[in-house]
């Protein structure tokens, strides 16, 4: 099966649930054993940060990886960490790829002819180096991208990855307050989200999966399911990667927005919910620290289930 | 002095020129002797590819800090291969400073609130780990920034970096062929780009340096001059950041439109004219693999003297 579109849907019916576990770490959130035996062992060291976030981050997909199809490590909170931080990284993408899951890199990258190419190459790999191993860059299953620089700067992640069975998720409209900004903007009768709808249908055509999706997704945001609604009828075959859900105020019945009638066409991130459940109720009093990996799974479970209610009452 | 703006002005003038000398490497691209150096050492390997670049980098470096006031490594070229190719980079910043070389990061990064944070910690540095060494991330002078997301998603950058007297260069009108996309659409009568050089000036107004110029530059491709005039009247106090000079087909004359009757308020930006000198005429003749580096330093100067012509020339 080397279309993402075919591969992300098989894997959503596998685990019956659209659920996106973000795995954007922080380290003065992390528990504090972790913490501890990081800098016991390398000091207070970018180091440490990184051998911490991935003692959490395996944790944490051992005990989600039956439950969610998809996780998208936030790649931000890991460059805050230079080199190391990066190397923390690619771990994550490889160890989630074992463990059975497909991975979106959230790098909203984006720019122009061979630098759009070398982004691609770095993200969705499959070129490698000639002649030796062939390991390069993280090899994510998609790849968030930012369309502001125009279509011709998306393509290349299709050449690079399409064939490959890789995607992209495009952003068209955000969760955060500001996005009205320049999305909101009215051009030629339309708001600018709705042009960038355009490209991602026009792109998305020429790499249809079996299934009646394609490969190029939406990054619609949760905290507007009005705009959702108009999104999902202007790209009826695009699979929507939703933010916003949780700490951001997004709800199940929000974005439900998202879906189509059928019930395919979207995943829905949580990461703060998810991974630092264990600080909240009530799996604060019920887990606790200790337990912060089982937190992060009753807590997976419980928002498979309630995004499952909100699509089955539509 | 610890606004961006002043120290840009001030290096602009001590070296008497406004070029900006991209760092892009490729591997296949490098003079031989560099590529087989560093195989022989480590094989056909990331880390191969790295040291390679860090060589490469370091002897272009040492060979025009005296001439240019400003570098800007690619971060996507190193991306490429991973978390090795992420240390190149990193030492690579470090480098140019100690070489006292302006940086500015081209990593064209956007995101929301704690994202934000992250990245402007990641390339704009100055938070440090607590108690720790200090060094975190890549501490350069300026970081590329794409506004799709909206102006609150910009404000973290100068809230991390404008104190400690670093800048960001937002995308407004880029030099790619399909940049018309979405930035000339027309919204309340006036081109996106117009919109997104407004915010510019709204969040410039706030981190004005006492050269007049402000920390929040502007990137304007030098493949669209006539765009480039009417965005320097629209945006009086911005620095801008010209690509698309040489292998992009901008000229001294096209780039000389982004700047201000006084001569400042740009930097004009050249990766492969300036570090494959040695591949193009008339360097390959007088120069070729073995002298790269002097290549790459007559080449710099010869685009200094052009550039700086056409601007008296005007």
């Amino acid at each position: 099966m080397s279309n993402f579109a075919d591969r992300l849907v098989e894997a959503v019916r596998k685990k019956g649930n659209p659920v996106c576990v973000g795995l954007d770490p922080r380290f003065d959130l992390l528990p504090a054993q972790l913490r501890d035996a990081a800098e016991r062992a390398h000091g207070k060291t970018t180091r440490a940060v990184a051998e911490a976030f991935l003692a959490f981050n395996k944790a944490l997909l051992d005990a989600v990886a039956d439950v969610a199809p998809v996780c998208k490590p936030q790649i931000a909170f890991y460059e805050e960490f230079g080199s190391e931080g990066i190397r923390a990284y690619e771990e994550t993408v490889r160890y989630a790829k074992a463990r059975g899951m497909l991975v979106i890199s959230d790098a909203k990258r984006g720019d122009i002819g061979t630098t759009a190419v070398a982004y691609a190459r770095a993200h969705l790999g499959g070129m490698g180096i000639e002649g030796g191993d062939g390991t390069i860059g993280f090899d994510a299953d998609a790849l968030t991208v930012n369309p502001y620089m125009g279509a011709d700067t998306l393509q290349p992640y299709l050449d690079v990855g399409a064939k490959a069975g890789k995607g992209i998720f495009v952003l068209v409209k955000t969760s955060n307050p500001g996005s009205g900004d320049l999305q909101d903007l009215q051009a030629n009768g339309k708001p600018i989200y709705e042009h960038v709808a355009e490209i991602v249908n026009k792109l998305g055509a020429k790499c249809r999966g079996s299934c009646g999706l394609h490969s190029v997704g939406a990054v619609v945001g949760a905290t507007y399911p009005e705009q959702a609604r108009r999104l999902r009828e202007a790209m009826p075959e695009a699979i929507f990667l939703v933010p916003g859900y949780g700490a951001q105020g997004g709800t199940a019945q929000d974005a439900a927005a998202a879906f189509r009638p059928d019930g395919l066409g979207a995943v829905v991130n949580a990461s703060r919910g998810i991974i630092f459940a264990f600080r909240q109720e009530p799996y604060a009093a019920s887990h606790g620290e200790a337990k912060f990996a089982e937190a992060a799974r009753e807590a997976t479970k419980a928002m498979a289930s309630g995004l499952n209610q909100a699509l089955a009452s539509r």
